[in-house]
C-alpha cells in the first residue's frame, strides 16, 4: 500500500475520531477475543488508539475456561437445581480469585505491556458493583435458589470516572458485593449493561463469538429495535447466550447509552472496525 | 468511664491528629492483624479513622496460609534448592490469585464494610511495581536460581497519588510485573518499604506477631539505629522473618520516610495507639 | 485506662466525624464557659478539635460581666424605660469597644493559643451584619424606644465562608451596622440563630448556665418542639434569658439549619459531648 | 471644566493604574487625615477607587486622642520612666479596645459605607502580629522596662493575602500578641513598614501632619537616601514622631517593598495625588 | 485644574467604574472617530482605560473610503440593480482585503501602539460570523439579488469570550462565512448588534457622525423607545445610515444587551464621557 | 483493501500519536501545498487530524503569485537596488493586504470548512511579531536600503498559547510591527523559524516544492548537519529560495526546537507521512 494511501485510511477516521473524542466507550470482552492468542494483542492495540485518540474505553470481562478448569483440579462437583449450576460459598471464592486474580489481572498485564495505562477493579473496590442475590425462575415458574448468583443494585461510578478522568483505562470483573459484605457472581454481559447505564456512555460493545444477531432465516440483523429483539426471544430465535448480551445492551440504552453493539470479536480489530466505519460491524440494538 | 474522661480521650489525639494531618502512612498489613477474626474490624476502623482525621492510609498486605492451602489442595509438591523454596510459573499463578482475587479482596471488603473507600491495586495495575528477577545468595556464596521470585525495581506512584489525593484507600498485593510482562512474587515487607519510600511516606507501620525486636537479653528496644540493626542482623539476634521488616525500614527511611515502626499487630488498635500515644508502641527504626 | 480503651473511645467518634464532615456548626459562646477560667481551655480544645477532623466551626459570643463594669467606671448611669435598659449612643460605643475589642480578641487569642487559626470578626466587618432598630413593645402594648439596640436585617455570609473555607475559624461580634453607618448592639442569641440560619448550618449549639429547657415540673426536656415551646412561652415555663434562645433556634431551623441545641456550658467539653455521643446534651429543638 | 478635560484627567491616570495594577499598597492611617471630619470622606474614596482599578491597598492605623481621653475618663494616671510612657496590663487592655473595638471599626465601617469591603484585623487575629517586649534604651544607656510595648517578631501574612486576593480591603490594628498570648502594644509606624515587608508591597505610604521630611534648612526633601536620613538623624534634624516612620520606611525597602513615601495627610486625597501623578508630594525615601 | 480638583475627577468616576466591572461593551467604531487623525489616539485611549478599570471593550470596525479607493484604483466599475450596489465575488474580496488586511490592522496597531492587548478578528476566523444571503426588497416589492451582502446567522462567542476573559480586546471585521464557505459582506452596524447580543454584553456604543437621534424638530433625543423609533422610521426623520444603527440597538436589546447607544464619534473621549458622566451623551435607545 | 488491515493502518500510527501527544508542531506552509487546488483539501485533513489526535499544529504562512497580481494590477512598478526588490510603503500595505486579509483568510476558511478551529493572526495582533528592518548586504559587501523589510526581533507567545491549549488551530501571517507601529514584510521561513523556537516547540516542518535538500550530485540528503549545511551553502549548493528555509531550521533548533524538516509539499499528505512513519519523507536538519 502506497505511503499517501495509508494516509489516507488515517484521515478516513477522523470523523468518528471528532465524533466520540471525550466519549465513554463500554466494551464487553470475552470469548474468542480474550482467548485465542492471536486476538489478544489487536485487542490491546485497539484500547490504547481509542484513549489516545480522546475516548474513555472501559473494559468488563467475563470469565472463561480457567473458572471450570480450576474448579475441576479442585475436585468441585458441580451442583445442578432444574438444570442451573448452583454456585455455593466455595465455588464463589473459586469464582472470585480467577476472574480477579487471574484473568483480570492478564488483560491489566496486555494493555499494559503494550503502552496504555490499564487498572484493575473488581466490584468489591470502593462498593463499584453492589449486588443482591439474583431471583431466578424455572420455565414452570418455580423459582430456584442458585446461592451466590448476583444482580446489580447500584454501580459506584466514582472509581471509573476518576481512573478515565486521569487517563486510566477501567478493567472490572464482575463480582459484586452484597449489604453484609459477602460476594456475588454476576453475569459479565449484564454487569456491561449496567455499567454502561450508569456511567450514560455512548456506546457499549459486546465481544461474541458470533456474527451478530441472527434472524431465523440466519441473516445477520445489522438493526435491531425492542420490540422485534423481544419477538426474536419469544420465537427462540435468540436464546443461550445471546439472551443476556440483548437484555443487557436494552438495559444500556434504557440508561442513557446512545449506541448498544453486538459484534464478531473473532475478526481482528473488531473494536475499531465498529467504530470507525461507517457501516460498522455486526449488530446495533435500538430503542 | 465518665463521658467527660471520654472528650479529654478525643483531645489528647489533637498533637497527633494535627501533626499528622495529610501525610502518608503505609500499613504494612500480615500476620495475626489479618488472620485473627477478633483483630479485622479493630483495623479496619483504625484505618478509617486515621483517613477521616485527614491522614492517608496505604496498606500493602502479605499472603497467609491461604496460599499454602490452595498449592495442597491442588496438589502442588513443594521444590526447594538449598533449603529455599523455588516459585516456578504454576506457583506464581497461584500465589496471585491468592494474594490478588482473595485476600486483597476480604481486606477491600472488609474495609468498605465498616465505611471505608478501599479500592484494591495489583502491582500490574498501571504497572504500580514494576519487578525484576531477585538474586539469590546461598550462605555458601553459591547463587540459586528461586525461579518468580522478584524485588521491586521501580514504583509507579501515579495510581496511589491518585486514589489518595481522592478519598480513598489503596490496598496494595504484592505482586510485580517484569519488563516482558511476567508476574513475579514480591516479599511484601520489602514492596512495603520501597512504597513508603517512593511516597515519601511519613511513617511505615510494619505489624508484627511479636513485640518488636527484642535484644540479645529478649528485652524490647523502643529505639534502632542502623548501625545497631546490622550488629544484631550479624549477631543473629534479628534473623528469620524480621530480617526483610528491618531491610524495609531502613529502604524507607533512605528514601525519605519519617520514621519506621516494627509493632506488636497482635494489640487491638495497635496502630492508633502508634500514632496517637506519645511514647507508641513496639520498635521505631532511626537511619 | 488502658490504651486500647482509649483507642476504642476514639473510634466511637468515627461516626459522628463521619457525619460532620465539611458540615457548618454554629456555637453562641457565653456564660459560664465563656467567663469560668477553667471552661476556657476545654471550650478552646472543642473548637479546634471540631476544625481538625473536618467540621468548620463558627463561633458568636455574647458580652459578659466586663461590659457592665466598665460602664460603672466610666460613671454612665443605666437608664430604663418601662423596666427597659435603654442604650444610648455612649452606652453602644461602650459595648462595642468591649465586645470587639477586648471579649472577642480574649477568645481569638485563646483559640490561637491553643494552636486554632482563629480570626475576629464584628458585624461591621464586611457589612456582615447589616441591622435596623429593634421595635420594643411593652407587655401593655406600649413601644418603647430603646435606642440603638438592634435586630438583624441581613447577614453577609461572603467573609464567613471565606474564612471557613480556608481553615479559618470566624468569632463573631454581635454588633450590627445600620444603613447609616450607625452601630446597632443585637442579643448575641438572635446573632447566632440569623448566622446559622443564613449559612444553612448543620447545627446551632447554644451554651447555656442550666441543664437545658425544663418543663414545668422541673425535669429536662431532651426533644422540644415548636408547638411545645410556644406553650411552654405561654405558660410562663419558658422565659426571661431562655426566650431569644429559643426564638434563635426555632429562627435557624426556619431556615434550614437542621438541628438546634440548648446544652449545658458548665460541663468541660460540652459541645464535643454534644457532638460524639449518642444521646448528646441538654435540649434538642425541632420544628 | 469641560466634559472633555474630565476625560483627559481620567486618561492620565492610564500610566499609573497600569503600572500598579495588581499590586499591593500598604497605608499607614493616622494624624489629621484619620481625625479631621473633612478628611475622612477622601480617605475612604481613594481607597476605594485603588482597589476597583485593581490595586491591593491595605490599611495599618494608629491610635489617636481617643485612648488618652478614655484614660482619663477611667481615673488612669500615665507613669514615666525616663521620661518614657510605662504601658501597664490595665492600659494595654485600654489601648486595645481602643484600638480595636473603637478607632478600627470607625475606619471599617467609613469604608465600607462608601461601597468598599473592608474587614477589620487585629493582630491577634489568625495570629497576624507576632510581636515580643521591646526593648528600651534610654540615651543614656540604660535599658528602662516600659512594660507591654512590643515589637513585630513575625506578620502572619496569610489573613491578609487570603482578603486582599478575595476584593476585601484589610485594615489592621497595631495591637500585637505574644508567645504566651500577652498583647502588646506596637508603635503602629513600625508595623506598617514590616507588614509592607512581609507583603513585599509595591509601595509604603505613611499619611502625616507635616509635608514630607524637610532638610535642616527646613525645606522639603522630595528623595532621601538611607545615609542621608540617618545623617539628619544624628543631627537631629530628624526626630520625634518622624523617626519611626524613618525607620518603618526604611524595614519595608529592606523586606522588598518597591517605595516608601512620606506624605502630606492633611491634603485632600494625598494618596491618589501620590499614586496617579508623575511628581507625587512628600518624600520618597529610597535604599 | 488643581491637583486635588484632579483627584475629584477620578473619583467622580467611580461609581461608573463600580457599575461597568467586568461588563462586556461593545464598541461600533467607524465615521470620523476612525478617519479623523486627531479622534484616533483618544479612541485608542479610552478603550484601554475601560480594560484596565476591569470592562471588557469588543470593537466592531466598518469600512471606509480606503474600500471605495482601492476599487477605483482597481478599475472596478461599480453595478447598481434598482439603486442598490451589487456586490460580486472579485468586490467582497477587495472589501475583505480592506476590511480585514487594512483598517483591522491599523485598529489593532493603533491600539497595541498605546499599550493596549488588541487581537484582530475576522468573521472567518473559529467561525465567529456564520452568514447566509441577504434578502433585500426594493420598495416596490420587488427582490432584488445584491450578490455576496450576508446577513449574521449565528455568532460564535468562543474565540470573543476566549479573547476578553485573557486580557485581550477583540477587534472585529464584519465579513463573513457561508455554509458553503464563501464569503459575505455585512453592514457593520448590524454585526455589532449581532454580537452584543450573542455576548449579552452591558452596553453597545454606536459611534457616528451626528449627536444622536433628531427628532423632525431637528431636536437630539436623549431616549427612545422601539415604538417611537418605528414611528420616525415610517416618518422618514429617521432614515439612510441611522436606520441600520438603531436596527442594530433594537437587535442588541431584544438580545438581552442592557443599554443601547448612538453618540457623537466627532467628540473626543466619547465613549468615556458616555460611560463615566451622569447624563452622558447622544440618544440611548430602549425596548 | 481490507477493513482489517484499514485498523492495521490505524494502528501503526500509535507509537507517534503517543510520542508527539501535546506537543506543539510550527507548519511552515508554502508553495504547491498551498497553491494548488488538489493539495489544499489534504492539507486542511492532516492538520485537523493532528489537533483531534492530541497535538498542537500552528501554521505559518508565506505569501504567493497573488501578491505580485494585485501590485501589477494597481500599475505598481517593481524597484530593485542591486537585484533586489525595494518594499516601500504603498508596497507594504498591498503585501498586508494580501497576506492578512486575502491568504491567511482562505487557509483559514479551508481549515474551518473541513471541521478544524483555525484563528488568523497578523504579526500585528497582540504584538505578536515585534519587528526591526532587516539590514541588508550585498555580496560586493555594500549595504543597501530594501525599505520595510524587517527581522523578528521577539515573537509574544501568549496569543498563540492561549489559542492553541483551548483547542484552536493558530495561522500565522508574516507581517511584524516595528516600535514605531510601522509594518514590515517579514520573510515567511523565517517567522516559522522564530515562531519554534520561541515556542520551545517538537517539530518544524517546511512544505517546499522539492524533494529536499539535494547534494552536490542531486541526491536526497536525508540528515543534514549544520556543519554540512554550512558547506553546501559554501559550495552554493543550497541556494536561493531554499537559503532561508535552512536558516530558519536551524534558527529553531538553536531555540529548542527538537526535529526541523524540509519535505516536499507537493505529495498529497505529506505532512501524516512525516509525522506518522518511521523513515519520514524530505530531509531533517540537526544541530
Amino acid at each position: 500500500m502506497s505511503e499517501i494511501r495509508r494516509a489516507e485510511v488515517l484521515l478516513e477516521a477522523l470523523p468518528y475520531i471528532r465524533e466520540f473524542r471525550g466519549k465513554t466507550v463500554v466494551i464487553k470482552y470475552g470469548g474468542a477475543a480474550m482467548e485465542r492468542a492471536d486476538l489478544k494483542e489487536p485487542f490491546a492495540l485497539d484500547v490504547i488508539l481509542l484513549r489516545l485518540v480522546g475516548m474513555k474505553p472501559v473494559i468488563v470481562h467475563g470469565g472463561g475456561p480457567q473458572i471450570g478448569s480450576l474448579m475441576k483440579r479442585l475436585g468441585k462437583e458441580p451442583k445442578f437445581v432444574g438444570g442451573m449450576r448452583v454456585t455455593d460459598e466455595e465455588t464463589v471464592e473459586i469464582v472470585e480469585m480467577v476472574l480477579v486474580g487471574k484473568i483480570n489481572k492478564e488483560i491489566v498485564g496486555l494493555i499494559n505491556h503494550h503502552g496504555g495505562k490499564a487498572v484493575g477493579l473488581s466490584g468489591k473496590d470502593a462498593g463499584l458493583l453492589r449486588a443482591r442475590k439474583r431471583k431466578h425462575r424455572l420455565p414452570t415458574g418455580e423459582e430456584v435458589d442458585l446461592g451466590l448468583v448476583g444482580e446489580v443494585e447500584l454501580v459506584n461510578v466514582e472509581p471509573i470516572r476518576l481512573l478515565e478522568d486521569n487517563g486510566f483505562i477501567p478493567v472490572i470483573a464482575p463480582v459484586g458485593v452484597g449489604s453484609e459484605g459477602e460476594t456475588y457472581n454476576i453475569n459479565a454481559d449484564l454487569v456491561a449493561g449496567e455499567v454502561a447505564a450508569a456511567l450514560g456512555a455512548e456506546k457499549l460493545i459486546h465481544l461474541t463469538d458470533v456474527q451478530g444477531i441472527l434472524d431465523s432465516a440466519g441473516k445477520l440483523v445489522s438493526t435491531l429495535s425492542r420490540k422485534e429483539a423481544e419477538r426474536l426471544v419469544t420465537a427462540g430465535v435468540i436464546e443461550g447466550g445471546m439472551l443476556p448480551k440483548v437484555e443487557s445492551a436494552l438495559r444500556a440504552l434504557e440508561g442513557g447509552t446512545a449506541k448498544a453493539h453486538i459484534i464478531d470479536g473473532r475478526v481482528p480489530h473488531a473494536i475499531l472496525l465498529e467504530l470507525f466505519t461507517r457501516e460498522g460491524v455486526g449488530t446495533e440494538i435500538v430503542l
